[in-house]
């Protein structure tokens, strides 16, 4: 490995444990991102004893000879399957309270002092449906950087999207959409593989058939499971598609708008007139979503999901202290 | 092989043979069923060059050694995947002229005469979506036996289930719901694995959660993506679930209930006040969706799918007599 040299002496680390990786930044006093690493390892490939040497191998380096370093962790690392249970906390949830659900797993190294922060989870009402999330409510808390009473819908999307409604600070009910998952298992192993390829939202054709898409499901979700086959037969009998490569963007497009619309269609309802939606992602997909949300008139702000989640750990840290 | 002994001389031959089997039955003059016979390959595993031998494997025992049998086939080895391509009847379409679309491929074997029926397209219109289908038209046309001038909403269901507007024997309209393949992707290949069994609606508990989901996505089609991920949620929080197998099947009867009440919403807007429902399919989908409809407080009548394969081929051969 060899030692790294961080410009300032080392604060703190930032960790997000998902899944399927592990993401770290070495921070310092300000807060500032000294340096970052990551492995492909997360919750599905690890045993709950493999969690300390797996991130020891990641930010050794980093570490001073002397003195225990606060880890912050938030994701799955904390779920039942990961390394300690952080047991969620039920909604309504004060986001700038996340570090008083955190567990502190005990360690063989003494250089380390981690917390593994809680995720919210959602019981069902006339209103409300069983719902789950944990790593999201790190970003969201991250919104708190600015305005720590932020009030807003928020939208994070990604295979399984998440909406969370705050208000002055705090999550009152949130909503998971199998969204990007629904469209990859269509696209890839449904009938419509044969008709799907990939989509290129900066080529017009694309970008048609993606609104069209999204304004067609907004209107009418209940053909949703309908319009799906609909773009196989699309595909047999419209003379206007373009042939080759162009031929499975649009088309892709096409699905990707259906999926995105039914989704819209399920949480824009909520929005009071003129409010916008925030929303925390990686470019290419909070892009999407802004595209789709445009479309439907509904103004977005977007938000860096890693500026958002090192936002939300750097609060959790500043708490503990 | 050898030779099977049939009851009376052999008049004709129908055949269903579709994207994954090959099914066939000996019929008498009277169009009664001497005898049956299958195979488990279809339009998926064949090439064009290989059905006559394909069939005559099936057949070649019931071919008398003088003259010519006629063999009437519907479904996808019509495609243009298939056998000869059938080209599609657009819509509107009588459904006692389906044999004016049937086209002959060249055989060998001069004891056969083959008839490849096809099916149907229908194009995008203000209130119509593009599709197709391929078989059914043959189940739909079995509805003109008892009834030459058949009306009413006709629902096939199944891995595809289609949905057709009869009038006076002539398909109007038609749609196709990915619905079967949809429910079997999400139970299989989603996070929903985890959670979904194997249902059984014999059992109250499971009745009940198939019914209560088709109520609560009737009424909100457009969460259907959210509801999807309110069956893992709900296996992670709510306690008044059963344990072990019971579990299984009782989200696994959620998740069916979302799937198929999804398509009831796109589909039973179009119903007249005290319309019914004629379900073409096996004992156990139509049982299920009747249960559905039943729900919703329609109406259903229930035509067994081989009766209809059957009834349908023998309108065709009577036609081309």
């Amino acid at each position: 490995m060899g030692t790294s040299e961080l410009t300032n002496p080392l604060a703190w680390i930032a960790v997000d444990w998902g899944s399927s990786n592990l993401r770290a930044w070495a921070m310092d006093a300000q807060n500032h991102v000294m340096a970052s690493a990551s492995s492909p390892r997360g919750m599905l490939s690890l045993t709950a004893t493999e969690y300390e040497a797996e991130l020891l191998g990641i930010v050794d380096t980093w570490l001073p000879e002397n003195g225990q370093t606060p880890v912050m962790v938030c994701g799955m690392a904390g779920a039942r399957q990961g390394w300690q249970e952080a047991a969620y906390l039920a909604t309504p949830t004060r986001l700038d309270q996340l570090s008083r659900g955190a567990v502190m797993p005990t360690l063989a190294d003494a250089r380390l002092r981690v917390y593994l922060l809680p995720g919210l989870s959602q019981s069902e009402t006339n209103t409300h449906l069983y719902d789950v999330m944990r790593g999201e409510e790190t970003q969201l808390a991250g919104l708190l950087a600015d305005t720590s009473r932020f009030s807003g819908l928020v939208c994070l999307p990604g295979t399984h999207s998440k909406w969370a409604r705050l208000t002055d600070g705090t999550v009152t009910e949130f909503a998971t959409y199998l969204t990007g998952e629904l469209y990859q298992l269509l696209a890839h192993q449904s009938v419509l593989k044969h008709s799907v390829g990939q989509d290129d939202l900066q080529h017009e054709g694309c970008r048609r058939a993606f609104t069209q898409a999204v304004t067609a499901i907004y209107q009418t979700p209940e053909r949703f499971s309908q319009r799906l086959f609909g773009v196989r037969a699309r595909d047999l009998l419209d003379n206007a598609l373009p042939s080759g490569d162009a031929r499975g963007a649009v088309l892709a497009a096409h699905l990707s708008g259906l999926a995105i619309g039914l989704e819209l269609a399920g949480t824009c309802g909520q929005l009071t007139p003129g409010e916008s939606v925030t929303l925390i992602g990686n470019e290419a997909l909070s892009h999407r979503y802004a595209l789709a949300l445009e479309t439907l008139d509904i103004d977005t702000r977007r938000v860096d999901g890693d500026t958002a989640v090192l936002a939300g750990l750097t609060l959790a840290y500043q708490r503990i202290q």
